[in-house]
């Protein structure tokens, strides 16, 4: 049966199509795959634009992340747009033709966490590029119909692709509690760094402190709206007094200075990953009662973020440093070895 | 000018009183000091009771808490009941003779903190017994009108007393956001935790799981409401799954163990005082976006304290495991020191 | 093709069962209808007891609620519990015979109030005993397994049916943000108002006033935990100042008065159903900054239900005045012209 | 005892000034009233510019709003800037010649209301230009330390007044939980709805819709940032599912087509002050859980409105369109009964 006959669709849509798949660690290979056919409430979406994340990196080169092994073929990428060419059986023909942005992930929608509106946290989720589940470097992928988000004929392929870290920033922003007014410390000046920069002044912060030890990285910070930047080897945060800190660096140095600069009740969010084990100041902790969280992933956050890039409140399209095409997306994978590197796509 | 002149109050205030007083490190001297006068918005309290802390201990054995060294003599006792014998000048008589428990600090009331509600975390704040703020350990003492709190004739002086370590639990039990039918985990057993433990069940902990490797500990706890309780050294927590987890140790395994035991977007709450720093699962924190937080002291608990106590949802009374006079206040100190016991209490 | 041949279940399982089902306004009768299919996220579930709701009464009587109008005939019943007799395909066999109480109700799970955790809002809710959706006066109903919750054997079929009615207890309960100490004001003594007073309890309220102009109902609130009755014809509430305001009588005397009843930044549930439209005092609400909401249905009530009936924290077994087979179903709906009736429960 | 004598500041502070002040209703005179003295904990200041509110408005032809009633002579005026003069005992000298905004209340700071951090609802409350407490029309002020907000030298002394105003959008837009991305409906394009409308987009809002039957007040609402306009009495804003509505109207038909407009759980914040009693549509409230509210002045706003201020998030100095020294402070009193007014401020 094709995919012609059992999808309200284009009638082109072709049985095969290509992947640049991760076969093991380091060792990325573009081959033939059959194009997915969505479930019935999902859409099928031919993919235009995706954007390279450190996991990605980390896959390619480590061949896992924690718990997550690449123990067979894994396609990467999962920051992604596209178009929709073809819908499931419960999905009206109307969405044909949309312009998406993916949220990369597929929740049971049924269990506690589910049920109570974190999603993200859902013990039985199927997200892109995560072991076992394929990604996006390809020219077709299926997602549930409502996490194909419409994006305004106004925002780009491109930017509709770095919605997905622009949801990382806006979560963090979210769980930092920033509202007009407020002062934030980030530390580490890399994409996500500049990403959540960029999120904390659309959320209305007053001040947008980053710290990062390298002077290049200090700069693009100020040029992404940071309101003032500090070398962490030098200067000191600790009596900064911030409403909340997020730290984008991963590291144990940034993150235990950057607790000692939240004032009294505000909070730290943890962004980056580094050590899994982190010596944390639990005094200052205690005695100001401060709120100590992490981020994993994001709940509903593309509406907003597509608003915030069609208004242009944030400027993902700078982002970008440098473009490849499919049968390129290892070096879009080492681009990031380049200094001056800070964000690849992938456009097919 | 004497007290009897200028306070509304009883005709028979001395002009002196007794007074336990930490001279240093490890000596206490009973020392005859001036009866305090009341502020205009204050009252003058004879004091009936004083419950001894770990925290009055820790300044006796070590001569300082943190940055709180005593470098002068020093009163301890921040536990304490009474009856209201004197009132300032803004203060209406009617209050004369009331039994009151005491909330045993002065905040600014107008700085941001204060002003937000959290006046707990006041800059400025006086406390009871933490250099150079005198305690209680003494016959008349003074506080702020409205944080002499009036306890019905149902509660004892000595129950009177312990509210404020009830008011830790409560506070506690508020951070953790305990509701009917949560699941909880306390660790350690000693007063604090034994005192969580009780007000977790008030507020409606269906289980509230207390690990201790003391066996005569975890006894304890199950006498004053744990459903289960388990051998940190032995048996392993990480499966619980539980809502929050509330450390009453201090101690560094418990606390790693313990936020391993939580289930995504729960709740860590660290009562207990140990290192500065602990290695925490930085990554457990984030993938289950747990939200980590300490207690420093508490606001708006004394109302709930009462109620609880006069209702008997709480067993204060049973925690009394020693009681001493005022000539022997450095026995209460050193009551700890027999395994059994659990909280001394000085009647004066 | 028979159903046992499609799941798996009880072998016995018949092709045909009983209901009793609502022609039109006044008129019910006993039909035979096919034994549903349960989807492959389903149980099939025996019925044993099903409680008779306002709601249920209503549609007899008026042959609609608002918008919704029994324009078909329709099963009534939506307080059920039974045991599991056959599952889905995606849902496992051991799951079989378990006893369960059934939350009666279907969300999309997909749409954004879903996706938000407030799946009582969704748009496109299937909710038992609503048209045109069939309820469980009936030998066997079909629900999402999610949503078929394993009852103790410590609680009674009958109990279970009326963890349903609970539930809305306990969704106004958190709704009325009710801590340990909380002072609430619940207008109104029939069943709900006698439920509410009681899950208020259970959330540590210390005092629970309940008015009601009729003395009988007064006893009955008092007999189910309310500390304070008061007859709202003689006796104003106006300088309570209680916490939060419960009102579960729908009546609009005390809509209004209950509202002047709360302390500034208190809250005001609205449970009982009468006018559409009352006259609020808006400036009341204003000056003191109430919060006023109203609820619909509950979302995840049933774990606390059953730990609560389970506990003897609630008194449901008594509140049942009234049993009737299936056959008696009619007279089950009158039940409540008799005075002295709470609740009538049909059991199969 | 003068005024120079007790104060640290200038020496040329005058013992008397200028007050214009309501005698009764309707009549307004120039008085000659003594230089207040700080209180301990107060600053003096020399008052330079004070906006009309329509209350001030209200107090002149009314005589009383609600139950304050202007039964002795009141200086009427709460939206006030200067400079400090002079400073309390307990106040440093560095404030002395600050350029400040006046948040013209004093709350008692130590009742339950204050200690909750919601001091807005402090019973004690003395607030400018409510009986009986005088206001700003006049030369000098006092206010307590704190709440002399400093105000960079970009934003001038007329905008510093309308921080005032500004207060009240921002406190609605909390209340209204604005979010970026948010979609809101406001009803009343006056002051206090054009004023609420620039806070909703600066708190982020993608929508701003705003509804008044007078076209030059819904093109005003356009000028200061509404994305949309609607006439109420041609349109329906019923279908809109706006995350919030914001009443600035009073009036009663708005109120209720406002509440019908709002999405399921989202909020209602009632600013616009109209009759005591309004029909609310119970019903809605209900199947929709809506949050229902209403403001009283503000807490803790003035330095997010300094900031909004400051970096020309809103426009307030083209609110201004009258302009008049304190002679004739009727006048500006009476400059509403301009259609095109919006807001009259007073020189001194």
């Amino acid at each position: 049966m094709s995919v012609d006959q059992q999808l309200s669709g284009s009638p082109d849509i072709p049985a095969a199509m290509r992947a640049s798949v991760l076969i093991c660690q380091g060792e990325i290979r573009i081959e033939e795959r059959p194009v997915p056919t969505p479930e019935p409430d999902e859409v099928l979406i031919k993919v235009v634009a995706v954007g390279v994340c450190g996991s990605d990196v980390h896959y390619y080169r480590e061949g896992r992340i924690g718990e997550f092994v690449v123990d067979r073929p894994l396609v990467l990428g999962h920051e992604v747009s596209g178009h929709i060419v073809a819908v499931g059986s419960g999905v009206p023909d109307s969405r044909l033709g949309e312009r998406v942005a993916i949220e990369p992930q597929r929740p049971c929608r049924v269990c506690a966490q589910c049920s109570a509106g974190r999603y993200n946290l859902c013990p039985d989720m199927k997200f892109y590029a995560t072991p076992p589940i394929d990604g996006a470097f390809c020219d077709y992928v299926t997602i549930q119909s409502a996490f194909a988000h419409r994006v305004p004929d106004s925002v780009s392929y491109e930017v509709a692709a770095l919605l997905e870290p622009l949801s990382v920033g806006i979560w963090a922003s979210r769980k930092a509690k920033i509202v007009p007014g407020s002062r934030i410390l980030v530390a580490g000046a890399g994409p996500i760094g500049v990403i959540a920069t960029q999120a904390a002044r659309a959320f209305g912060a007053a001040e947008v402190i980053v710290t990062d030890p390298v002077p290049e990285r200090r700069e693009m910070a100020r040029r992404f709206g940071a309101t003032h930047t500090m070398d962490p080897i030098t200067e000191s945060v600790a009596e900064l007094g911030v409403d909340a800190f997020i730290d984008c660096s991963g590291a144990t140095p940034a993150v235990k200075s950057g607790i000692s600069a939240v004032r009294g009740a505000g909070t730290v969010v943890l962004v980056g990953m580094g050590a899994d084990e982190v010596a944390l100041p639990i005094s200052v902790i205690q005695t100001r009662e401060l709120n100590v969280t992490g981020i994993f992933r994001y709940t509903d956050t593309w509406p907003t973020a597509a608003h915030l890039a069609a208004t242009e409140q944030v400027d993902l399209a700078s982002l970008v440093t440098g473009r490849f095409d499919l049968e390129h997306a290892e070096d879009a994978l080492n681009a990031d070895l380049k200094p001056d590197s800070l964000k690849a796509v992938v456009l097919l």
